[in-house]
């Protein structure tokens, strides 16, 4: 086999600070927006993040429309209602300032907005049609709210599709941001809780593209047209990716202990490389396996989160098979998996060997209140087939792992993180 | 003083590795381009790297209309023959093949074919009236055949204006290419002077941007509307800064003594984090110093170019004052003076404190056969008022120092670098 020696690698231009939100008015009035539809949900608005936001626009002569109903983790249904609010007003751009539930659904405006036809005519296949825009989208400025989404960085809108209790997503780079503006004050009113998921998921996405197959393992692609947007571990995600781990090895605990500036400073500083580093190289196992630990949830409520429905919030359901997921690639790069977790454990006493990363995860995990494994978030033995097969849907992630991973693995892995500790 | 807590960040996509030049028609016909500007200069030619676009592009269906008559270091005469050439033609895009001469004047060339006036008229004031673009630029695809140039990623193009015998540019966001493709099986061919020149910029790159004064040490734009396109060092440039300086300790002399591929592939990555890393924190003193050296010149002939008439080739011209302008910003903050210094030094003998950035420099530049001082490429005592007034009209680079620098500081850097050793 001839193998890869081409990555590619894109990320929006962004601008970070303390304040960065309150020149938002600024950046929309740069991009031609006048009109703009200012997106975000129920908790951001409790927590005078919109009009922060509204006061920026002001000041730039700049009114709004406001569409404060996204769902937390969007669904077909949510977003169709999203849509056809959009469908019937006129505006000329995006604001969204949320999670990724809020940035996801204004990509989803954004799409939809500006080209016919359906949701589900743009899904990823088998699901949906795969189709790509044929229309220019219109600018979208992206402020997560949360350090832990990445989804201002990625093209990728994603969601549940209610009768198929499946999530899915949209995937193209028309979808990806034009700004993003990561202000790191928009975090200090995040509940505890939503803190420590965000932050396992930025873990994940860290972990995840460092461990990656490296695109040099991939068969080369000739013309470049057969390359996946997942490229695979390569030296630029490395490095984002290492310089995240670093961070969170530093920031984590005391972002969610104490929360002081500093520390959510760091913390975002996280997210963002790793959204960036992620965006490129790809996830595998542990997302893979989040999407159907979300999707068949039924009775659990998670603490701490104002869910008025059964969820499995996002970070919680990627973290949750990493343990088992990161013991089953240890072999294929030990030095690497015991570089990361060198990088998170605090204190020298740990394991080592294959199951320094699993250990590390779950110390840390256990320290900041996780659930402990799939059971304590509603999930047996005789859903595993079911979780298997989710997962198993999710071949654009799992081509990504760096030891090819089966069915059989799957279900190992899942029975294995019932309980991680 | 309130300050300042934003900063901002952007990169062009890119793609990268081995073999990515035979992709280039394919990376064209995705940015619908299908009559481009091939845009060279007779050394690509000479090296058979026009040809090998030309393949990619004809597998793509793809006939260019070739301009290879990029003059190295581009003047305001050069491009105005370049931009005649393209305003009599009808391309839909650019292929720029070359060093930073070529991609600037491919930038040059798409700004005034698709923008009408004059070259003068878009030029940085006060020399130019700085005009901005109104039309949108054909897509620029940039593939930099030096490890250097960093401009496949800049929003700038350098030239010199002849009857002023003055640097300058024309800076814009519209003329940072579309798409950066870095090859490095392009620099197998790098003559090995213009290899160490090249290496030399990113090296300068690496340190200017890394000792830069922090963006946090300016005044706060309350807006954003006030802040400048070089923000000053920030965390994302100082982990680009230093990953590079780590690539080039570890790859410059061999890239240079041996050109093994993983030396070229070392050097090439180096050069890119430059462009994506680090290109927003911007250059100090040895720029600006670099401007007037360069464009002073009389009589001096650089070995292993190919040139016909006096250059100091800009590598050159940014690393013979770089020792003296880094004893000079060395109080500002040693720490960060005395890591670099550590990563570049390949004995650890060397020198310490205040002298060990500019002799780790000096020795680097004696092993790789850089120019002595400003004596040896032509400059006395007698020019060092010219080459203050000239480096004095950089002030866009100067406020980034991270030491207030005036006329007489800069003589005193002249004079000391007449013999680095």
């Amino acid at each position: 086999m001839v193998t890869e020696t081409v990555f590619t690698w894109s990320a929006p231009p962004l601008k970070f600070g303390d304040g960065a939100l309150d020149e938002v008015g600024h950046d929309l009035a740069d991009l031609g927006v006048r009109r703009p539809a200012l997106v975000a949900d129920a908790g951001i608005a409790a927590a005078g993040l919109v009009e922060r936001a509204a006061r920026a626009l002001a000041a730039a002569g700049i009114a709004p429309e406001r569409y404060l109903d996204v769902h937390v983790e969007p669904t077909d249904e949510s977003i169709r209602a999203a849509v056809a609010w959009v469908r019937d007003r006129e505006v000329d751009g995006f604001l969204a300032v949320g999670g990724g539930s809020v940035i996801d659904t204004a990509k989803a405006m954004n799409l939809l907005a500006t080209n016919d036809g359906d949701l589900r005519d743009y899904l990823n296949p088998p699901i949906g049609a795969g189709r790509a825009p044929t229309d220019p989208l219109l600018p979208l400025v992206a402020v997560p709210t949360t350090a832990g989404t990445g989804s201002e960085s990625t093209p990728v809108c994603i969601l549940d599709v209610l009768d198929l209790k499946v999530k899915t997503g949209i995937s193209h780079p028309l979808l990806r941001p034009t700004l993003a503006v990561i202000d790191p004050t928009t975090t200090a009113t995040l509940p505890q809780a939503v803190a420590v998921a965000s932050g396992m998921d930025v873990l994940c996405h860290a972990l995840e593209s460092f461990t990656a197959r490296p695109f040099s393992e991939r068969p080369r692609s000739a013309t470049g047209a057969a390359r996946p947007a997942y490229n695979g571990a390569n030296p630029i995600s490395d490095t984002w990716s290492l310089r995240a781990l670093d961070l969170l090895g530093r920031w984590f605990r005391r972002a969610v202990h104490d929360g002081e500036p500093e520390a959510r400073r760091g913390m975002m500083l996280a997210a963002t490389y790793a959204g960036i580093g992620f965006g490129n190289a790809g996830v595998h196992i542990p997302h893979a396996c989040g999407y159907p630990v979300a999707g068949m949830v039924r009775g659990y409520m998670p603490r701490g989160y104002a869910a008025t429905e059964p969820m499995v919030p996002h970070g919680q359901s990627v973290i949750l098979t990493a343990p088992a997921a990161f013991r089953f690639t240890y072999s294929a790069d030990p030095a690497r998996h015991e570089t990361v977790a060198a990088m998170l454990r605090d204190d020298d006493s740990a394991a080592g060997g294959i199951d320094a990363l699993p250990s590390a995860i779950a110390n840390l995990s256990r320290e900041l209140g996780i659930p402990s494994g799939l059971a304590a978030v509603g999930y047996g033995d005789s859903e595993v087939d079911g979780l298997v097969e989710g997962a198993m849907k999710q071949q654009r992630l799992l081509t990504i792992s760096p030891r090819s991973v089966e069915a059989d693995d799957l279900g190992d892995i899942f029975r294995q993180s019932m309980h991680n500790w």
